[in-house]
């Protein structure tokens, strides 16, 4: 069977024809404008302040209020959700209640992570527990997680119950991935699988959702959706290994994230791991410098030249082109996957052509 | 058709005399024996270090990781659920997973609301956030309410899905309850009506789905579900008014709390809010006290007799007498929803017996 990617690193180069005349654009548009309705109906449910603070973390408010054209994110999920629905052969619209029931358990565990991790920015825009206090960013995550199954389980199907049933199952996986993210930080080494594994969870389980919870609305049997989450689980790791490689070397304007921005969080994301346990010079100076950085409060203020220092040491020893290729191979397999499923040619396409579209991505 | 209370505050006589013969004790000890192993169970399949966090905050261990047989609390809901299910005309075992499920949403939210309260005691011990700091008692919390989805949706049935639409309900108001309840905090006055409503979410709605899971688990049709969530709800406004004299009055050697712990904490809990809207001088008194008290740090250092005295003009003001009140009220209200379901005589006793019991509790 051909794949439409190597594992060395070469170009992306799609083995059908059809791929290339997908606007992706116009898919992710679709997602987005098909589920936002619903999604802000969902909202307008909680009682105040929490509508409030959730309109703000959406980006449809600012932070006095005022209406806001915010960015809301990349908007893949949704147009996997829908896609997912017309795999199984029903209408885009049947799986819109899944789009929002993935969007709402995603926001729910940004909003979690974010005051977890201490972080402040989040799209450009301080997070929710900035702005709003932690007690919030708390209680408006607990409720998007319950609003996620409300929607579905009020469709009153037992196709909606099978939904809901994976998407509880998809959101245990994320929090695993969060508590295991966490556990690294407090460790001196993490192994390439325990990354790999806990990106798995963190990123991959949700997308494996998206990708079947349409389907499974649209009454696909357990096999075939098993098989979608299998394509979005992959495209998952290779969402996440791409956006390693963005967290150390992507471009701040267009990532909307600091300058080394996984650096400076001291992450032991997949190109620091894959590097010290490549071996050699560059992996051995690389594991000196960091074991130094974790007992002491100075990365706060490096300067960039020290962030490069370390950048440059994790390329020098494999790391960044490691992961680079792991995106290739998670791809190959996520496509791969995809054949195991009998689907509209127009929908495995559009779903080749997303997947070619987060491995290429810049943000 | 005759109630079992009075509405002035006459002590509880049986009309039925086979409550009279009802062992609470062993009813509570049964649900807690038949749910326990379900639950731990449950708690096991958590991903480390959340097991163990968990286990800590059932009170299975204690802060070094030691076995202990700690207060597991009352154990009033998952007597309920059992009890729930033999209403319907089911063996008591069909309720077990809705017991499991209720008693994890309800820990959820005491794990999540401690954090957001800063509470640092919870039954004779310190909370998670002050043991194992505050990330793991968010991701703790997400992991039990997402286990408890996962619990009733791996049943896979019709009824299971129903189970988990009405617990996903009831999650959504307990949040909505919580976020009222911050809000109050930051408000002066309080009407008697806003704070029953924030407790018939904060409390009310899971009691209620206690007494529904059950029944629904074992095939009760919605209007079984809705009399007897009824019958749960005003239980729980009963529990809850119960609870805030016990705040006020209780003694701390039953409760686990501090002496006059509402007014440490500025609660605005039903007999301050009664007091202050009763009008009169030991009304305003109050009001000029507790005004004066929210512009200041000083009720940090209170003496015993500085709350003393707010004690008693709550109690002069005619608060402590209408909450008692209440309490019967919401307790009649609950019995007689009892009569609109055809159920076993000797549940219903039991289910009478066990309101009885919240009415005259002391912790």
């Amino acid at each position: 069977m051909s794949t439409r990617t190597g594992t060395r690193g070469e170009p992306v180069t799609p083995a059908n024809p059809a791929v290339d005349t997908v606007d992706i654009a116009a898919l992710l548009e679709r997602g987005r404008d098909m589920s936002a309705p619903v999604l802000r109906a969902a909202v307008d449910r909680l009682a105040p302040p929490m509508d409030t603070v959730a309109a703000y973390h959406f980006g449809w408010i600012d932070a006095q209020g005022r209406p806001a054209d915010g960015d809301g994110g990349k908007a893949v999920r949704p147009a996997l959700a829908l896609l997912s629905a017309e795999a199984a052969g029903a209408a885009p619209e049947v799986g819109i209640p899944g789009a929002v029931a993935v969007e709402l358990v995603h926001n729910f565990s940004l909003l979690h992570d974010d005051l977890m991790d201490g972080d402040e920015q989040r799209r450009h825009r301080d997070t929710v527990w900035k702005v709003h206090g932690p007690a919030q960013a708390i209680l408006v995550g607990d409720a998007l997680f319950a609003l996620a199954n409300e929607l579905l389980l009020e469709i009153g199907t037992v196709e909606a119950g099978r939904a809901t049933r994976r998407l509880t199952t998809a959101t245990r996986k994320l929090i695993d991935g969060q508590a295991q993210d966490i556990s690294f930080e407090h460790r001196d080494r993490v192994t390439v699988e325990e990354c790999l594994e806990m990106e798995g969870n963190k990123t991959g389980a949700l997308l494996a959702c998206a990708v079947s919870i349409g389907a499974v609305l649209g009454g696909a049997d357990e096999r075939t959706a098993d098989t979608l989450e299998a394509y979005g689980y992959h495209l998952g790791l290779a969402f996440q290994a791409v956006d390693d490689l963005l967290g150390i070397w992507g471009d701040p304007d267009a990532t909307g994230k600091q300058t080394w921005s996984d650096l400076r969080q001291r992450k032991k994301s997949l190109p620091v791991v894959a590097a010290l346990a490549a071996g050699g010079p560059a992996s051995e100076k690389l594991g000196e410098l960091l074991a130094a950085d974790a007992g002491s409060n100075d990365v706060d203020t490096f300067s960039e030249e020290e962030f490069a220092t370390r950048a440059a040491l994790i390329e020098e020893a494999g790391g960044r082109e490691w992961t680079s290729q792991e995106a290739r191979r998670q791809h190959a397999v996520a496509i791969e996957a995809l054949h195991g499923v009998d689907m509209p040619e127009k929908v495995r396409a559009e779903l080749t052509a997303l997947a070619d579209f987060v491995v290429v991505r810049k943000r």
